[in-house]
């Protein structure tokens, strides 16, 4: 049973009138800036004016700034967050007890909404903007379908039409999913489709493919710019996301100073990095200004592994070649993680910002294979009551390593990391777990190549 | 969008410290005392040893006391609700607005857990009970699997077995639900099996029935008692339950007093009654001390009609008469709802204080259609976020009812509602809802006669 005598309450929750009031952007306190997207055609930097051919004009002037510290969260933002947020910090008292670590353990937790993630920060913010000019609607791409599920939320909230391209796989295999969307008014089409030109091209090309994160990328695109009134949205990667989740390091922030905790180690599970992305970004920030030192830990799949085992290079965001290109850690545009990969966290890029804090060695990155991550979600769901989103289980993997170390070692650590969301969608990936049939996979370095050829052809990479 | 002059925030957190400390015993407070439950065999009030053989003994105790009025939380079950306690109370900004409504809407929310709803709050509690007395395990039902997922969450955290009887149709059509209680560690058994002499019996008297809880129910107590070390836990309709589910309605009322928040109308789904009655224990108790006046409103479905259809008579509690009898409004053990009804709340029974309260005229009982239920949790869903349970959506309901009726006739009442839980394990009702294939269905008098007619048979209520 856990320990009672600590001062720090299980769980730490800001009143309404700490939230905090505007959004952070760490490129301002970056003296080597991430490099510029690229237009496709081009190949040159991409200005305002093309870019809200795809975004929105607020939005596309978010994704280009990186000199404004401070953007502030528009009043109804504010209130949509207050549906939901402030976010709990909690202490993991149960598990520190279970592991008999000396390390304090705290997590922030996004998971405590419909969308079941920290998504919905940036969907609304999205939405906003996208309501604000005028439009009719937006439409996007959804792998697991959280990200899908936080858009047709904040749609639903703002009367926005909302249309979902989903990864063929994810739709078939995950119709609760589906039914979220559907329930929150949203049109959710399978991805490959025919409804696009794109989706036609790629169905011709691999007949039977059962879609990817990229396809469907350029799929929503194309459905975007060729509908009058429509913008495309994107929920991860784009660093005007990483901008809407900064909240989540916010929050964190104001919570752990009100209480003076300081954490040694902050550990975030890696996709596209707009989560760990948001939640280390004011830590990042202190740590550039040379206020504070912390250690990063950015966690993804070992059978993903851009970080780990990527190229630093400008690639595609997305299969059909549509979306601006980013410089990036990169596993090439045609990569697709093995089919018994069972994490999310499946995206072959990662957030160009991140990408360059890694170069530059401000931040460490770790891949995990999928059993010992679902080991730790599972141990971590019956001490901590949470059952734990795969991706989010990524990080809880190595906050239990971090913190089996210091039970090794002594150290009094304090580490915290990003709980992004709950696993209720993802019980055929917990069953297969359960009965002892989840395996893991690594790509070998041939299977890497493939992808990483692409790269090589891109002509700015040359 | 939202009003943001109020003063009243969207959700109140109470601190950890302000979170009450004891359960409260409302029939302490009754000066008419439900009648007592019957032993099946003698058809006499069942004494504590009697009930020991089925329950904890600490726990049969609780079931018995009808005159103490406080009952301390262990320390230990405080720290297992602190986990995921206190629960806010929300006021529905947005929903009001959306009904331009000149009410005022709150609701306890109780979703923020895993097992999905407030069940969890007399799961630990049990569990802590039979751990005390040094049991091995427990043994329970589960129709939904609410009540199974928190008893496998509890029985995690304090190192029990748990075996759970699933009712089979639900077995077969939550699979998810299934693997979450696996996760925890629990063993699920579709019901009725072979497992059990009153399973084996249902099977041979009903080839290929697809099970009642009134079936699981039987064949967990007979696991219980048949095996050293394990005794049976129940999630509802018992007294002992609502005594645990009393902290929903003390947190709300410390939170409401705090604001200076005074409710008119207090409304609960119903059924088996532990959510409804924990929610409006401690306004009754000032209604039955003359200390206030609330207008309570228990929902049902029209499908299973206990409260407004049914019969005040003594009933078994399930279909194998291995239980006690209780004194309530039920549809007969016999009764089982049309396989039509997706909403939950499909128990033939009521709890005993309930029932009493209800006989007294001291609570209204409404019965609502399955389709408006459903377009009722659509509309929340889209305003206030969440994803509400079908059976939670019986209170959103005729919450909207009532609002409504104030944007009528002008009344600024204050109305509260109980919103039990989430609906991530019910998208198969929600897509028939989506599909446009929902039906609604009402019992004939002719149908119901068939389940009174066994409740004629009960020696002790001719």
């Amino acid at each position: 049973m856990a320990k009672t005598s600590e001062k720090i309450p299980y769980k730490i929750y800001l009143n309404e009138s700490e939230m905090p009031k505007a959004w952070y952007n760490l490129r301002a306190d970056m003296k080597h800036k991430p490099a510029p997207l690229l237009n496709p055609e081009t190949m040159q930097p991409i200005t305002l004016d093309e870019l809200s051919a795809v975004f929105c004009r607020e939005l596309a002037a978010q994704e280009l700034d990186d000199t404004t510290p401070y953007i502030e969260i528009p009043s109804e933002v504010l209130d949509f967050y207050k549906m939901y947020r402030p976010a709990p910090l909690v202490r993991a008292y149960c598990l520190e007890e279970k592991l008999q670590t000396p390390a304090k353990i705290y997590y922030k937790f996004e998971g405590n909404n419909t969308s079941g993630s920290h998504k919905l920060n940036s969907a609304i913010a999205q939405a906003y903007y996208a309501k604000k000019q005028g439009l009719k609607g937006v439409t996007t791409e959804t792998g697991a379908g959280q990200w899908g599920t936080a858009l047709s939320m904040a749609c639903a909230y703002l009367g926005l039409d909302c249309h979902v391209y989903m990864v063929k796989c994810s739709y078939e295999q995950k119709p609760f999913r589906r039914e979220v969307m559907r329930t929150y008014g949203a049109d959710v089409t399978p991805s490959p489709s025919e409804t696009t030109a794109v989706g036609r091209k790629i169905l011709a090309e691999h007949p039977g493919t059962s879609g990817s994160l990229g396809c469907a990328i350029s799929e929503a695109v194309e459905a975007a710019t060729s509908q009058e009134g429509y913008r495309y949205v994107l929920g991860s990667v784009l660093s005007q996301v990483m901008l809407h989740q900064s909240v989540i390091g916010l929050e964190t922030k104001i919570a752990m100073d009100k209480y003076g905790i300081k954490p040694d180690v902050i550990i975030g599970c890696a996709g596209g990095g707009s989560n760990l992305g948001g939640l280390i970004a004011p830590f990042m920030g202190e740590k550039l200004r040379g206020e504070a030192d912390y250690h990063f830990i950015a966690v993804e799949p070992a059978s993903c592994p851009s970080l780990t085992r990527g190229r630093f290079a400008y690639d595609y965001c997305d299969t059909g070649k549509v979306c601006p290109l980013s410089k990036m850690y990169t596993l090439g545009s045609g990569f697709i993680p093995a089919a018994n990969h069972s994490g999310g966290l499946r995206y072959h890029g990662m957030s160009s910002i991140l990408s360059h804090l890694y170069d530059e060695g401000l931040m460490e990155a770790r891949s995990v294979e999928q059993t010992r991550v679902f080991q730790a979600a599972q141990g971590f769901a019956r001490v901590e009551g949470i059952l734990p989103a795969p991706e989010s289980s990524h990080a809880i993997r190595v906050a239990i390593d971090e913190a089996l170390k210091c039970k090794e070692t002594g150290e009094e650590k304090t580490i915290l990391f990003g709980l992004t969301g709950t696993g209720y969608f993802d019980m055929v990936a917990y069953g297969k777990f359960n009965d002892g049939l989840m395996t893991d996979y690594i790509p070998s370095d041939e299977e890497l190549a493939t992808g990483f050829a692409g790269l090589d052809e891109i002509p700015v990479n040359k």
